[in-house]
């Protein structure tokens, strides 16, 4: 059950409006790696989570704490998209709508034909659950195993990505009150971060998780030969440079090797059976027509 | 530029048909975690690649590779989608499709009523770019953002979501000729875990990339009060007895603090100016009709 | 900003495990008219209100509360997704999974058969973000647009569509536990169908809006003759029998006039001129092959 | 079954070429609330009634109008993006088609890169049926319960939403050609407001249906207490002072309580389970490696 | 402007409900190449259409017969969908709704277990604009790109695809009043081939359009030493076997050569540059922390 | 099994960067008709092959062939992000992404204000797979029916619709070296048009396959009386004045008859039966309240 304070968690107040911005910081809303995405990820990996107490309740924590992300830039979208200076100076008696989106020779103008329509034509002025080029945000942008290692793996994945795209956003714009509410966001990713990585910690440290992933299907059930083996199939070798190509696995299970000419382990080419004529899909050789009776 | 050897990377014979496992194996073929969505990441992380050539050809390989894992599934699914021994048995005069899935009294037809009927109708009995629920293949089930650190930890994520999917999968079957090839792909995912790992710290060796990720942002802008705090939000706190809520961070650049309430950081509650009224967005109080001249 | 109290809103606790029904009971989880439609829609439509601080108020309370409506029912989902007391009766040495979803010969495998698949394979029996047939949920499915009235008409239909869903779930299980969940949902979308048509008369109240919404589009720029006239448009008038088709329209301002064979309002075709042939559309007659220089 | 008259219902052509409006105006033809919506919408009721003949016959008449609806937008579209008064002038010499979208340093050719690029590439300057966005239409966007009454609210909706985006349109510009279109639009989004409002009373005058929908609902069968409560799920009371807190409920059978602080109604923190091992997921204490034989 | 004739334009009746195969029919009614799909490229490529009338007035003929296609089809899902005479045996006693759908022990029950949810949860008993597996219609399963002969050749495909998908559907059911409905369906489709073939023909024959369509492209523009080969991409070469590999093409234009192992025609590896450091990709080598000022 | 070469198929290197026409690059990239389209439609079309080998491995070889397309587009697109002239001159002191992006009131800046921003923000100047409105990529926009005549249909459309787009953008640019690349495509859609069409021809001769497609559907149960009718649904008769509505039909089967005024060929009004009252849709007339008990 939750409750809400009225209070934001942070400022969300840009210097002044520019519905251009306003289109790119949909993304860290709405976009695959926005807030949406680790709000709704968080909330469905605590309700389904059957582990211990403490996890649970570090999960559904920062889910929570992720509503009001959601709040915060969701409210400074709708301030960017605000009246503007421009139309203010210009007096009442001018179409400023007209002039701010349909223009008449002003670059301005020209750079509001860049704006995300549906900002004014379906929100009116509002923000949308949609990413800076415009999808709909789906729920293909989240995840909710069972399983914390592989979860909390996503979740230090949307961090990261979350972080990079707002640090993008924060050399994309002049505004110091945007920028003021970047740096927090940028924060508290580092913080979530770290968070994860140390959660990934604990679940090895209590024995409950470990690489591979999941560590409970017995290994001696997996084709063993190939379980460290890097195959190249490219022309060349750079790739065997690397620590994936050599020496002890990270899981401390194995060591890697090399294999410059990957053999193919069958000899199977994958030809498949003729079907049942009655599927009407083309035969190997002239069959009657036929129905089922 | 590619080219195709005949034999596919492993065996890929069923023992027998098994229509609805075809409708589950959907699942690591076209679902959020399948392999088509590590084959199409892949590619395009190395044909974004801007860093080292060794990185660049490492990503290739294994993008390489999974076309192959793509072409192991797609050819099992229409193996498990032939004709079935029970329709053989029952001889030419017997309408074999209406017996198996619009079934008289059987359980065996009805069991094969909760098989894809795609599988029949649209691709007639072949495979599908789809997961066990129907969903269409989409690319917002992909990642590449150009950060390496950012798209490795994904690499690791997809490899940790497959592997968990296809050991269930393991499970749910009986079939001794799909689990000799179930047991080959959990070995290639756990191969792929180790080396997405050993590639996260080949990068920090070779000072590209670290925790927090970005980490060519600069620190000194962000928030920094807050970068190492975990924050509270639910009553209780069993959240604070992990590792995520005390001692140093895993990036090594601070200390983690528990707070069990938090502030708000601002007085503002997120409330919106009025806008122009030819928007027809509600108005804190009457205003008259107007349209733009 | 938003905190989470640990005590569900209500009981979500089913007598027995019934797999089949956790694939129904996603549809007022995930689907177009479930608790994440509505949960999102109240949060943007509050968080993008421009309108009188009591309204804002009251959207965000309700919005806050169907958070925990969507917890409730992926509680329940999880729950009704555990180890049934079937396969508790078999014991260890059998492989349960195997028997519950690829079945021998037993009606309820075959029952079983129809279970959404990725409940096992993507969530480790856990709840997902999709409606009964597996869509996932998407932003297209919710609104919100600063204009009060429209979108208090969407949310009354939201209570509706959904308060119907539910009925139906209650009469398409036995389960005393679930159908007590279902009589809690079921009597808050009885308040929230009053809530929001109360809100409407208040708005109506307060002037700030009224039918034809948007109030404020000045009226006399609507082509008025068309704006009371009922367009039959099929053979027969049936359609006539009704109160659109005569007498005084809802808001007061027209009458109702039946028109049985509406005429054209203009002699356009809709024909189209040609286009530059550089962008290769088919011409009303041969011309020469072009080019951009 | 239907036929089709070559006149189109109404005007649609504009004064002059004007490809970013064209892009906007694409939201009343594909977009959520937009003409394919409510004539899929209307169609499908029609299709799926089983209620009176004047209401299946009512909405067959209104599907019908809407496809005439989608004509007028589709031609309006593509005249819109037929070849510029400004082309003409510079002559045949000239590629138009480059000076128009990728431009030299032109203003008008800047406002112009903000078209949507599909309109040239995939339709050849014809219409799409997208939103003003770029995003496909879906069928998430339309609804057909069965349900007469929570559909007509739907329908209310759809026109209130309707009227409100095109009366946006028109204040975005000055073509007095698009603006006579759209007042036939916006005129007709009246009657249809009225005409599903009427069809409402309609069904209650009937005995067919009332607040709250489904009414045929058992009452008694739903949790009473809750039904007639508003919950306060914010710190402050503003919510209190509108209608929806106190006084008779608009459905004339119970009356509005303001609850401050919500009780949770449950000791039940929606803790879950642990579930069989071989699905992998985390378990609260560590178990030994386990796979179905 | 469109209008509506009672009648439909065929039988529409089933001997008895199936619930099941409501669910396949779904197929042809909403899936990627069922009539909602045509019935949209239809009307869209006519409405859009800028060639001579007799082409256009065709276009339009067909759409609007396929509005009366997806009529008949939606009637005949919900007929398959309304109470079974096994319910009807069962007196008013019991509840039938359990009984059919979540079942006792019997066969019949598991059978409608694979029912699509959806039938009865959102739609009460009618259709729905989905296809066999639930997916949502939308516009990516339709084409209008303004050049006849690319269209004409997906509208020739479309009705392949459909007719293929009915006479599979055909074989899938008993019920004689929905094969009378399929065999119509099927002559149509015999009649939409050949009248979209004969269209081509008639393309060519008045000059406007041929192979290699769009063929007002000059075709000395293009690479002209690669359009008329054939690259062998995989080992062996059972690929030249077929007309496609000797002989003349098809456009009378040049002949085809057959290429064991293609060239690569260029020796650029696709390495990229090093990027702004602002954007946070990885680069060739480290780099100080930097963002814009 | 697949191998990569390192070598591209062709040259992709544009004179100079343009992030506009980057945008407009996706859509032969990431597009419904688009090369991602055609590589995953042609993959899946062979790996579900029951035909002969020569077409297998055909489909296969060009499949293959498409791989490589695809790296060609998306290394162009990557180029066409890098730093523009135009920067580079400005110097490092100067924020160019600000700059260029949110520019001051250069022209330049405002037609970059038109590029897609998930370019910059999500994929760090790279190339996604998206089309050129930023639709992502999903698998409704390919087909593989395991009918090859219906299939080698698509494939003829898929390489028109192809080479039309991409012949509109060869008219959108003036860079020398993106048309160079353009020529290579529109070359190999010659090839590939004229490939499919002959691969049609073979599938005739071979004598597996023709119209009416599937060609072994009993064409003796369908309702022939309607197989070779051509249905005016208009007002007027230009519909007649194509080789579509007299003569022989391309299939050699039928002659075409024009039939001005369609009959409707039943008297059935598609009216539906009531249903069970505890589905809680609107009835003919008033019934009481029910449940399920």
């Amino acid at each position: 059950m939750f409750f809400r304070q009225k209070q934001m968690a942070y400022h969300a107040k840009p210097e002044k409006p520019d519905p251009n911005f306003a289109k790119m910081l949909q993304e860290p809303l709405g976009g695959q790696w926005g807030e949406i995405s680790v709000m709704m990820t968080y909330l469905f990996q605590g309700w389904n989570c059957r582990g211990p107490q403490k996890y649970k309740d570090m999960i559904m924590d920062i889910g929570t704490e992720e509503i009001g992300h959601v709040e915060m830039l969701a409210t400074m979208i709708a301030r960017l998209l605000e009246t503007s200076p421009v139309e203010t100076q210009e007096g009442a008696a001018q179409n400023s709508l007209v002039g701010a989106i349909m223009g008449g020779a002003r670059v301005e103008d020209a750079i509001m034909a860049g704006m995300n329509p549906q900002h004014v034509i379906v929100a009116g002025s509002g923000s949308r659950p949609v990413d800076s080029s415009g999808n709909l945000w789906n729920a293909g942008f989240m995840t909710a195993s069972g399983n914390l290692l592989a979860d909390f793996r996503f979740n230090v994945t949307a961090e990261s990505q979350g972080r990079l795209q707002v640090a993008r956003l924060y050399n994309l714009t002049n505004d110091t009150g945007v920028r003021d509410m970047l740096s927090f966001l940028i924060a508290r990713d580092t913080m979530h971060q770290n968070q994860w990585l140390a959660a990934i910690r604990e679940l090895e440290e209590d024995g409950l998780e470990m690489t591979p992933c999941p560590s409970n299907f017995p290994q001696e059930l997996e084709k063993s030969e190939v379980a460290y083996q890097f195959l190249n199939h490219s022309e060349g070798t750079e790739s065997e440079q690397g620590r994936w190509a050599q020496g002890p696995a990270p899981d401390g299970k194995g060591t890697f090797t090399y294999i410059d000419r990957p053999p193919a382990y069958t000899e199977d080419e994958g030809n498949l059976n003729p079907v049942d004529p009655r599927t009407y899909g083309t035969p190997p050789a002239p069959v009657p027509p036929a129905a089922a009776e």
